[in-house]
């Protein structure tokens, strides 16, 4: 049977122990403000340059952990030295979010990535939260006024796509909108809260989840059709799971146990479908049709899959009961524990090749910082826990 | 002691008897012209999208073929097929060549991509020669026009650095002109080519080969500096080994011996730190201050890194006699041969995990044409060839 308890305190220590340390002690610039992310496997920094996407979500991150696991001073202070950092130099003084700045602040790389405009916005938002600060609301208000703006055409100038040509909608956008919603709650007018949510969940679950393969696409036509093309057939199992866990929330949310029940549905689907059952770990990018990839790191097995995975899983067992989630949690709780936990040094792995083996040694990057692996201890500590209360009841 | 004759034998066969058959009958798209690119291992076509770089690539590599190898009727007809193609719906009606079109023809990506002005340079360059046609050669002129227009912002609007930033200038457009330059020299006005070349080995001589590590760099700084960033950091030992035969065609052509002793040094030094110990073949990227880099297939074995190096290897052994090119070349072959050959079906692999296991069974797709593979053999063969007639005096 399995030990509630037991994983309750292995992920609560992981976080708490390990994981909260390693960005608190590594990643702050105190010199010039913010983070580094780029961190090897000892938490040395190996570059210095300024990830939006990343600045972003650390802010969350230790705003969250002051807003649901403890008032502690240092995790409010790491939130606001960075968001301060965030608001004097991550955007061009309209509120247009770069992609990278140099250490000192100086921009990098011009705002065409919408995803830096969503962690400012969850940034802003949760440490609005924590102090009251109506700037920070303000500021995470208007943002994401700008990203509902800019949906139909998120690369703005920077769209490579011919006009008229075919044109494609993706997955990642209102994947993450269904997520961004919840987080900055409290921010929003009730009616725009619940319009913003039904556009999402639309989205998710009528648009691209596709029933006649039983599985998320990520793109589609733009009549929702879908495409024979690189695009059209692309599957990302890791990101299908993780919407699926933020659907559950909503259902939770909006009391409809019809989108739980659904999204368990799916998230069972993506993990058996997205498994590799030869060298276990579930596949980075797959194709609908079983055609080459030209991602030539499709079947690397990445951190946040494997973590957005267990999220999804103990989620679905928790709100359903169904075994089928128990099952799959604990096949990846002990892929994930086993490969990407590193015995030696705090924080996780981020890159495995296709066996398992460690593809890169570091900790943090342009991509990973410090988000996945603490968001997925937390959730997963506060349901096992909860788990375990049920229990012993 | 090494049988240049068995050899030259080989790389003919390899090149006539299987390569360039396989795209003369797998590749044509004799309902609406061009060429398919996405091609299984049998050949079969697994996506219909025709990408502007193999479109170029592969009427050069027909034409040329005919230029220098025989003047069969099928490789002309084949090379004026996709010219044809390519001139109706490769550019914009400006002499812009889009990125991508679908089956039909029309545009699906932009001309944000200077690679595929210079791949249509070649193609109509070496058509023009072939044919003697006069729009041909003003296409190819007129194209190479541009690209010097656009060598200080080759990616025009969708360049996302921030003007004024930290800006790179980047090692892939000078070197690719040494090797466009003598592609069309017949078309080229003899002082003017004169100058281009002069520039180009400039820039890849004196400004990315850096003597104080004895590499090429990918990027540096505006002012020629080294730069401690991703960008900055990169190296790519296929692509600097590409380049020295290139120089070294660039010294014969001049009568230049200088430039072929510093171009062979260069490209020894590249295949030694490029070489993989542990699994043998030449990494795709690495760090130059040994940082992980972000690019995940880092460590893959691509086949044209390998096929360019054996191109110059065997150059730089013909050109100097020095016996270490002559050991290498024979190193990187029998590694070539053994894990990129087919020995099923014609053309080659193109993607190798680390270990040297195939990746992706794919003989061509979204960037692998006809054209390092049959360039790669038809150079060989030649230069075998010679080398067999040598000892045989």
């Amino acid at each position: 049977m399995t030990n509630f308890k037991a994983l309750a305190e292995q992920y609560k220590s992981e976080l708490l122990d390990k994981v909260v340390p390693f960005w608190l002690d590594k990643s702050q610039d105190h010199e010039f403000g913010g983070y580094f992310t780029c961190l090897d496997r000892d938490g040395s920094v190996y570059d210095t340059d300024k990830f939006i996407w990343l600045q972003g979500r650390e802010v969350w991150m230790f705003a969250k952990l002051y807003n649901e696991v403890e008032h502690k001073q240092e995790w409010l202070d790491c939130a606001v030295q960075g968001a301060e950092f965030l608001k004097k130099y991550g955007h061009d003084g309209q509120l247009n979010w770069y992609f990278a700045l140099d250490r000192e602040g100086q921009p990098l790389v011009e705002p065409y990535n919408i995803f830096s405009y969503t962690f400012a916005v969850i940034a802003f938002g949760q440490l609005a939260i924590a102090t009251g600060n109506k700037e920070y609301e303000e500021i995470a208000r208007k943002t994401f006024d700008i990203v509902l703006s800019r949906v139909d055409n998120p690369k703005a100038r920077w769209n490579k796509a011919v006009p008229g040509s075919r044109s494609l909608k993706t997955f990642d956008l209102p994947m993450i909108l269904c997520n961004v919603a919840l987080e900055i709650e409290p921010l929003l007018e009730p009616d725009f809260l619940r319009q913003t949510i039904d556009t999402c969940l639309h989205e998710v679950l009528d648009v691209f989840y596709r029933p006649e393969i039983g599985l998320v696409v990520e793109a589609l036509g733009k009549d929702g059709e879908l495409v024979d093309s690189f695009d059209g057939r692309k599957l990302n199992p890791g990101h299908a799971i993780e919407s699926t866990w933020f659907i559950m929330d909503l259902g939770k949310r909006l009391n409809r146990p019809d989108l739980i029940e659904k999204a368990v549905e799916i998230s069972l689907a993506e993990v058996e479908y997205g498994w590799d059952e030869q060298y276990g770990g579930i596949f980075y990018f797959m194709d609908r049709l079983g055609k080459p990839r030209h991602e030539l790191e499709f079947d690397q097995k990445l951190w946040w899959v494997h973590i957005e995975t267990l999220i999804s899983m103990l989620k679905g067992y928790q709100l359903t009961g169904n075994p089928k989630c128990l099952e799959w949690f604990e096949r990846v709780h002990d892929y994930t524990w086993k490969h990407f936990a590193d015995p030696d040094y705090p924080e996780w792995y981020g890159y495995l090749n296709r066996r398992g083996e460690v593809l890169l040694p570091l900790k943090g990057g342009k991509w990973k910082g410090c988000f996945h692996v603490p968001r997925g201890l937390f959730n997963c500590w506060k349901m096992l826990e909860e788990l375990s209360r049920r229990e012993q009841k």
